[in-house]
């Protein structure tokens, strides 16, 4: 590679997915974090939830993500969904020299560090609990820690809905958590892209004693690092506009905008819809 | 045809099909009242739920399905979820010559006969309430009746969450129907195929005044009507075993089993997954 191609390659976007709006929460870390990278965004709409489906439909349609992301000439992907990082992202990386990070590993390695009594709990979706990826992830890390997994599947709709400071929401959020509670973690993965925006919530029930680990943000520092490390970290601020940050998706385009700009600082002009069956 | 051929005809199973599992309400309504009849069910779990989807993916969704039970040989095709037959049944209806019912008219049908003061309230996913289309039928039947629509999208995740008699859900059922009250409709669709399951928390929310319509009971009275009609009855019981009541599902087979056998009285000995892309 020549320079110039050298310099292409550090202004090009980085490729974030997810199966829906959850997603969001990492996309917002990466804003924060590193503001001159450029995002292509796909969130999955028209097949949303992964959490439910099995792990041969995860792979399937997280196979036809990369090949879309591919066409857009991201340098780095990130699955920014616990279900497909638990069931998809090995799959993935053998598909692809582009460099992919999932959420679970940053996640499971800050909890593995930062627990101080040995038990860790996580909630996610009844595919991400279900797959054991937490657990057995932090058991290669610390084989001594205990690691109590709680599906917790209306927190997706119950926030899709709005309902993030809501008595019901306490109420099934006290039913999920007070194993947890009862157990004695010291340390909480929030394991699905959704939960940082009841964040709060969590925070009431658990108490100011226990970590809560968001993924979403430990993720985005694994990224900057993985850029920096590879020389592919973009120097330069991108040209403010449209093509800094552009959001693809499967369907129901305008639901999705909706969401988005009421999560993200920065507004979104357009999602485009694309079929994703045909990559 | 001759006499072989119609026998054969008349024993041909009924396609009957929704996103998931909430169809099973209405092949629950047809074994109960027409026992003679085979059915071939197909829950299109790897891409549920179809509530909060476009016209556009449900139409194309729709169609595949269609294409899937034409190759299972069915009489006649029940489209046993709300939004799919909001969205779909016209262009269904003009792909094939096999009769096709929904479960939006006979549901809009008898809403129209019973209501006496002329108000009439739907309950629903997005999808249907956003479509209009018990509105738009009922208003062709009776112009001078209203019709207030009210989307309830966590109905679903709390019935599939098995909260059928909880607290929780008569708190999220009392916000959504407060406006229906207010508004002292006598008449309610239960326009989700789902939410026969949680009659009773809407019952007492209701009261005993008003009238609840489920479109799958209808339906099946309309589906009985539709074989005689037309000589496709089964005049002969089916012998009994597991080739009377076939399931297909596009994924998570053991968790749609699990879901079949808790409403059903029928033992489902097993739900068989295909690839529904491929039609």
């Amino acid at each position: 590679m020549n320079i110039e191609e050298i310099k292409d390659l550090r202004q090009a976007p980085v490729g974030v997915f997810d199966s829906g709006v959850g997603g969001l929460t990492v996309a917002r870390e990466i804003m924060r974090q590193i503001p001159n990278e450029r995002i292509v965004y796909f969130g999955d709409t028209a097949r949303v939830p992964y959490g439910s489906k099995s792990r041969e439909t995860i792979i399937k349609y997280s196979r036809q993500i990369l090949r879309f992301l591919q066409t857009q000439q991201v340098k780095a992907i990130v699955v920014a969904c616990n279900t497909a990082s638990a069931y998809a992202l090995d799959e993935l990386e053998k598909e692809t020299d582009i460099p992919i990070i999932g959420v679970v590993k940053p996640g499971a390695r800050v909890a593995a560090r930062e627990t101080k009594n040995g038990k860790i709990g996580v909630i996610g979706t009844e595919g991400t609990i279900g797959s054991q990826i937490y657990t057995n992830y932090i058991k290669k890390l610390r084989p001594e820690v205990s690691v109590i997994g709680k599906a917790c599947p209306l927190f997706v709709p119950l926030v899709e809905e709005g309902l993030l400071k809501d008595p019901v929401t306490d109420e099934i959020a006290m039913r999920y958590l007070s194993e947890l509670i009862d157990v004695g973690i010291d340390t909480l993965i929030l394991g699905c892209t959704h939960y940082p925006l009841i964040r709060s919530t969590v925070r009431k029930i658990m108490g100011e004693e226990v970590t809560l680990v968001n993924p979403a943000y430990e993720t985005a520092i694994e990224l900057k690092q993985l850029l920096t490390q590879k020389g592919l970290d973009n120097p330069e601020a991108p040209h403010l506009g449209t093509d800094r940050y552009r959001f693809y998706v499967s369907d129901a385009a305008e639901k999705f905008q909706r969401f988005a700009n009421s999560i993200l600082k920065y507004g979104i002009l357009s999602a485009k819809t694309i079929n994703i069956e045909e990559y």
